[in-house]
Formats: C-alpha cells, sequence, structure tokens
C-alpha cells in the first residue's frame, strides 16, 4: 500500500539526486576560483604573461575537477549496489558532500600558493588534506552501509565488497601518506595526488552477484 | 481525463523539484565565501598561520551546511505528507527558499567578524536572526497547509499532527531566544544555535497513519 | 516506434528540465552580490550600521528573487499549455533565460547605487530596464508559440489565449513606462516596478479548454 | 534480470542528467564575471558612463551564453544517437564538461581586456582557444562514440553520421583559424568566432534511419 510508506520512503533516488547536484555544482564552481588577472593600482600588466603565470591555477581546477568527477562515477557505482538508504547513510553522505563541497577552497588555496617560496608546503599539504576529507567520509560511508548495517544488495559476493573496502581504505592511506609527504617534499606529495588520480581513471570493476556465480 | 488538469496540476513534484535545486545550489555556494587569504598591498603573509586563523570561517560553514542538508530532509519529509499543493504554499515555500538562498550572507558575516571584539555581538546575533528567518518560514508554512487549507494526508493522525507543529514552533521559539541571548552573550547565543542543530540530526519521526492505527 | 523519432524529440521536458535548472540556479545566487561590508585599509568599522546601511541590497535582492520566482511559475504553467516546442520557441527560450540569467547584475548595481545621490537615477533605470528584458523576450516566446506555429494546445479558447496575450503586452508596457519614469523620477520608477510584481503573486488564472465548454 | 546489472548500467540518462547540470549551472555563472563597477579609492564615478564602458562584457557574456546553449541543444542531440555509453565515452565527456565549465574564466578575460590596447590580442586569442578547446573535446567525442565504438544507432545510415563528422571537423578547424587570425588581426578572430555561432543557431538535421530510408 503506497500511502502507508509515505514520508518513511527508504529508496536511494532523493539522496542520489541531492548529491548529483551538489556535486556537478561544486564541480562547476571550481572556474569561479580562478581569477582574472588585475593590475595593482595604476600600473598595466601584460595580459599573456599573466595568463601563463597563473598556470598552477589551472592544474589545480584540472586535478579537482577529475577527483569530483570521478567520485561523481564512483557514487552512482556504489549507490546502485545499496538496496536501501537510512538516516545513518544520509547523514554520513551529508558528510561526504560537505568535503566535496569545501574542496574548491583548498583547490584555489594550491591555485594561488604553489609557487610562493614560503607557503608552498602549507600550500600543498592543506590541498592534500582536502583530497584526504572525501576520502575518509567516502569509507566511512561505505563501511557503514556494507558492515554496520548491511544496506548493500545481500546477492553481492562478500570478496567483492571486500576488494572494494581494500580499495577505499587504500585511498584514504595513499592521501594520508600525501599529506605527510607534502610537509617535507610538497612536490612528492602533489605528484602522489595525481597518480591516485590517474588510478581512478582506470574503469570501475563489475559487482559480481551470487546469484549469477551460483548459475556459473 | 488529463488535458482538463494542463497547467492547473496541483501535485508537489514540481516544486520539490524546485525546492531541491535551490536548496542544493544554496549549500554549494557556502564556500565561496570562504575566500583564500590574501597578502595586503605587498606584505608576505604566512598561510599556514592564515589558514588557521579563519577557523571562524570554516565553523560558520559547517553549521550553515547542516542547517540547509537537515532543511532539505525535513522539506522532503513534509512534502510527503502533503497530498496536493496551492498557490498559498507556493508562495510561502518561495518565502523559504529565499530565507534558505539568504544563509550564505549571515554565515560569511558571522565567518568574517566573530573574532572581531567591536563586532562579534553583532555577528553573532545577524547569523542567529538569519537562523530564525527560515524556521519562521517554515513553520508559517507548515501551519498553512496543516490547518488552514488541510493539505496534508487525511488519514494522518491529528496527534501527530500536533507533535510536529509542537517541534516546528518551538525551533522558532528557540532561536528568538538565541537571537536575544546573542545580544548579551554571544557565545551562548550561538551555542544555542549549534545544539538546536545537533537536536535536529536525530532521525525524523514516522508519520501515524489512521488506517495503520485502526488495524492496531 | 519510438526510434523513429530518435534525436528529433519535441516534446517539451528537455526544455523545461533546462529552464528551470537556470532559474533555480540564478534565483540562488543573487545573494552572492551581497557583499560582507570590509573596512576600507586599516580603519575599522561598526557592523551593524554596516549591516543596516545596505538594505537597498536586500531590498533589490527580494525583489529580484520574487520577479524569478515568478516567472518560474509562469514558465511551467505556459509550457504545460504547449503540446510541443520547436528550434524557433528553443532559441527564444535561450533568450528568455539569458535575460534571467542577466538580472542578477542590475540587482547587484541597484543595491550599490541606489543611495548614491549622483547615480541613483542611473541604477534604478538600469533596474528597471533589467526587469524589461525578461518581460520582453516572454512576450516574442508567448506570441511565437500561440500565434505563430500554433504549439498551444488546440482545444484551449482563443478568447482565452487573448487575455494572457494582453496580460503579456500589459507587462511590457507597464515596465517599458516604469524605465521612463526612472528616468526623471527613480523612486516612482521602482514603485512601479515593485507594484508590478507584488500584482503578480495573485493566483495564475485556469485554462479555460473547448472540450470542457462545450459540455457545459 | 533487472539485479544484474546493477552498478553496471550503460544507459545515457545518467550522463545526460549531470552534463545538462554542468552546463545550466555554467551558463548561469558566466553572469558572475560581469563585475559591478566600483569607484578606486574615494573617488566618484559616474554610474551610466562605467555600464555602458563595460559593453565588451556584456558582447562576450551574450557570445558564451549562446555557445554553451549551443552546445546543450547538442549534447542532447548526438546524445538521443548513442544507444549507450562506455567508460571511455564518460571520460571524454567528462574532459568536454571540462572545457565547458572552463569558458567563464576566458569570458571574463575577454570582457576585461579586449579594449586595453597592450592586451586585446591575447584576450581575443585566448577567448578563441577558449572556444577551441570544447569544439576539439566535442569531436573527440563523437569520434569515439560514432567511429572507435560503435555506440550510436546502428540504423543511423552511414552517409548521416559522416555530415556530422565533417561538420565537427569543420568546427574545430574554424576555430583554431579564429585562434591564429586572432594574434594578427583580434577582430577578426573575435568575427570568425561570432560567425560560426551564428551558424550554430541554425535548426540541428534530422537524423536519417536506415529502417526509413528502406521503406521510401
Amino acid at each position: 500500500m503506497e500511502t502507508e510508506s509515505a514520508g518513511t520512503e527508504r529508496g536511494t533516488e532523493r539522496v542520489e539526486a541531492f548529491s548529483d547536484g551538489v556535486m556537478a555544482i561544486a564541480i562547476t564552481l571550481l572556474i569561479l576560483e580562478v581569477k582574472v588577472p588585475h593590475p595593482l593600482g595604476t600600473a598595466s600588466i601584460d595580459l599573456l604573461t599573466e595568463l601563463l603565470r597563473i598556470w598552477p591555477s589551472y592544474f589545480a581546477l584540472a586535478l579537482s575537477f577529475v577527483m569530483i568527477g570521478i567520485y561523481w562515477a564512483n557514487h552512482h557505482y556504489v549507490f546502485k549496489l545499496f538496496t536501501k538508504t537510512d538516516h545513518g547513510l544520509n547523514l554520513l553522505n551529508l558528510l561526504f558532500l560537505f568535503c566535496i563541497s569545501f574542496l574548491p577552497f583548498p583547490t584555489a588555496v594550491l591555485g594561488s600558493y604553489v609557487l610562493d617560496g614560503a607557503n608552498q608546503t602549507a600550500a600543498a599539504t592543506f590541498y592534500a588534506a582536502g583530497l584526504l576529507l572525501p576520502a575518509v567520509s567516502w569509507t566511512l560511508m561505505w563501511l557503514y552501509a556494507c558492515y554496520a548495517q548491511r544496506l548493500v544488495d545481500r546477492r553481492l559476493e562478500s570478496r567483492f565488497l571486500w576488494l572494494l573496502t581494500v580499495k577505499y581504505i587504500g585511498s584514504v592511506v595513499v592521501y594520508s601518506i600525501a599529506v605527510l609527504v607534502s610537509l617535507v617534499a610538497f612536490k612528492l606529495g602533489l605528484a602522489l595526488c595525481v597518480g591516485l588520480t590517474l588510478l581512478y581513471l582506470a574503469p570501475p570493476h563489475f559487482p559480481v552477484l551470487h546469484a549469477i556465480v551460483r548459475n556459473a
């Protein structure tokens, strides 16, 4: 009976639509942090030089754009594995969206300061931490849905779930290392962030269902 | 006959989709108010110090993010209880969305001035008032739909509706108190705002339907 | 056969979804034009005074918010009367969306300069012109769909369509007058804009269908 | 069986919805790059003069708005021709969205510097390059879907696909020429950009299906 579930729906459509919206907005807002070069006071500037000089902003923009794009794809992938949602998952998803919507800020900080000798270590570390945050909240969301509440499709093989768990915890470990490495060698820290991003561009695994496996 | 209702549809889908859009945008725009620290004139800055110094911006960002997230969840919850909408509800909903879309401004004011001794009382009071506004428009929307026009599902128990009414009016009272308290003790006023937000993170009540109760 | 219409769909859903997105974003971006007051140089400011001093920004924000909200409601209302769309309507709709997405700019200009004695006439006239633009493109869209291409539901009474035509052309006339009046008496010009907005808050007419009328 | 495809869906709906979101946001963000004129220091300004003086910003805004609007229409048109998507197409689409979301930046640069004698060549060339980027990624996406992976509806005539291919590669050529021309005669380069945009406003071709052709 449809009306009995009024106000108590447990499907994931709502949460997915809202999450899609926030990720689409965050990914598009990134460009607002790339500021048009303007002369200080009455001095004139050489526009071409300035447009080239702010290349770190383009680099940071591209990296964060790809990161959010990957999370968007993974969010869809993972929520397809869930058969329902609950209040705890909604809160953890909100925490994840907070980390995503925060990303334009460390991106802007990296773009502005990565070439500033005195502050480049701080900028790179702050950016790596900005990538660590969504990875942590993502993994918390996964662990909650997968192990604490069993919101995932019960026909999925536990070995398949385990592979995803290892992958997500692995990301948290790598980003944590990137933060620590940035403190002593910021270029290496950023290289770790770029490397992990490129790794994520590989196509996602197909879920393996018990039902299918049993037939095989 | 489908065409008879052309242009006069009374379902809540349209209003919900638009409201979702505005809330998703408002929640993501909050980060734009956290400004990258820049040196004044030709002086150099210590980025790490500056990033730590603007912690009130992070605090205000997180609090407003959670607030809008809660309203998003409650908006869905409440609109599921409505069986239809009308012009008055649409206008009150627009008023509510105005208050939500306004929130990034008091959030930015709080983040910028809460540590400024001369202005912190004004900043905290303005922020508390910024939280009071959506609570008031929300409650007006609820009272209109629930009592003035009976747009809610008629099988819902009046005692259940009454509990929600008390909850919403209670929020208005607490935020009003927070505004007044902020005028004399801004830290206590902010603590009230944070406390009420944490309270709202509790899972929502399940609606109780007559149909179900009768069977019991 | 579904596949024959691949790439040539003529329904209005796509256009409506895109238009909803643009209007939801434009209405939420308005707040970004209300700037947090900041001290010039090293002087300190009285925040409360500053927050009150920028009341024209709040006024302009509220007026533009309501305007876009009304256009959103009317866009849905009118597109329900259309049975299909075509390339010309899509282009005119794009022109209309351009005018809507432009609105945050005259809104910011009005908020910044309406109290500046030397520039308040220019600010009010620019704002009135900013309201005239969507009204003109809206009316062009209506005239094209209704009379040039007959994209409207053919069962709608021509007298009903005529009433809407008069209403839309009437808005263009009033906003044109508001622009001219603003040039000599900016307060009266703004009052005209506010008045027309309040008028639009009245509930929309119900469409009258031939089919229904014939039965009566 | 529905559940077998959990997490592996190959339809284009998801990608289309996300792309629509990014394009709707990018098109609406353009206005944020048109800045309200403010006096430098304590000098007063003549608002009307300033509003007229920034006409290049309006011109750039309108041109970029139309460009994104055209891409939006073409995106829908082309994705209707695709019967499915794959990981490669998703990545190329993400690259295309990156180029679209980047457009507000060269738009702002053009608006700010096209009248600045020393920098107008750089500004126009940068803008033309900003239009070239989405054209290139668009064409890559088309070639991949159409020839590398045959993701298009197999009943479409190869001659029809070939016409679209010529059209898209032609755009890349014209924008490349516009970039080169801008380097020596920026006005001519911009005229090329405007001309191509106007050309694109023509209605799209109807797809020709084998099935239909065979019957004729």
